[in-house]
């Protein structure tokens, strides 16, 4: 199965000035997924690999993973912890992943590069398992305090994302008319010229 | 040219228990490169499309990215407000590109995932320029408050690394024998079991 196979609507891929990676082009972050679809153990492994080898300042790293499959106690801990537009469509997803940043060192020093080197990791997370045929939707709405509590997280650690994988699926699996036509919107983004500041 | 054909020594390569994408496991921060490599325009502009496409919280895109090649005097002065010990190896770099997160909106609000977004546009940058060949270099020892004087940039606006890009050379090009060693030094990381706290 190709990544394009996957694609519910056409609109989704990025439009460039210049050609991309397949898999970043046709990266998108959709709500619909297969409800009984599964992640192959190797799959999840391969995505959390490429979490670890994502570059961090000094090596350091500063990041951990809660990692839930549906159907477990923890996946439904992790839901619980979700802002409710949230908790209305990742049940279908296949896992959960709480990705938390270690903002404080062993020593009481601030990370001032862990919320960064985290967004990495979970890039390097989500282009693994795009090129495996996943979809990835990674959250910013999520209880912080909850999910600390939750799994016994001090000040030390700060949960940034929840993110969903899974299989995508059409968008009239959403319960309602706005979700549907927000999945198959087209994709935006500033214009480059926006985001460049200086290019000599 | 392959990646692999650019790689300087053996033992630069991940090591991961699954096979992940080459250009996740090749991927490495070298300091040496090749002192008069250019980037193709359009190489260049890959890289930044595959920022600008990355993933943000709400679409905010919350970003910005000054963008250097070597010979002009922006390379000048974002090489003046690097610390002393990047100094020492970034002249050779192709490019250089201060990446800056909006960390306060336009009302003034704090944007909680500037930093984690800003780190996924810079890991999407690295995939692309490492799959055109590239070698990716990411610093955190930069001056901060020079770079805020040197380039205008209000409270609003945090710069959080530079990045060189260029062609990486072998490492007897380095200055000193400890920068050398490390150079070739094997790639280490924390094992999965010590990054993923939960995995049911």
């Amino acid at each position: 199965m190709t990544i394009a196979e996957t694609l519910p609507a056409a609109g989704h891929a990025a439009s460039t000035s210049v050609p991309i990676l397949d898999v970043l082009t046709e990266r998108w972050s959709p709500r619909s997924f297969e409800p009984d679809s599964e992640i192959a153990e190797t799959t999840l492994t391969a995505a959390l690999e490429a979490a670890r080898w994502s570059p961090s300042a000094g090596n350091t790293q500063p990041w951990k993973f809660i990692v839930a499959r549906r159907g477990t106690a923890t996946f439904d801990l992790i839901t619980a912890n979700l802002m409710g537009f949230n908790q209305a469509w990742t049940p279908n997803a296949s896992v959960l992943i709480v990705a938390i940043a270690e903002v404080i060192d062993e020593d009481g020093k601030p990370r001032r590069w862990a919320h960064y080197d985290l967004g990495q990791a979970m890039a390097h997370l989500s282009v693994q398992a795009h090129a495996d045929g996943l979809h990835v939707h990674q959250m910013g709405g999520i209880e912080v305090e909850g999910l600390r509590k939750t799994f016994g997280l001090d000040e030390r650690w700060d949960p940034v994302t929840v993110t969903a994988l899974g299989t995508v699926a059409p968008a009239d699996q959403l319960p309602d008319e706005a979700a549907r036509a927000r999945e198959v919107a087209p994709r935006t983004r500033k214009a480059l010229t926006d985001i460049v500041a200086i290019n000599d």
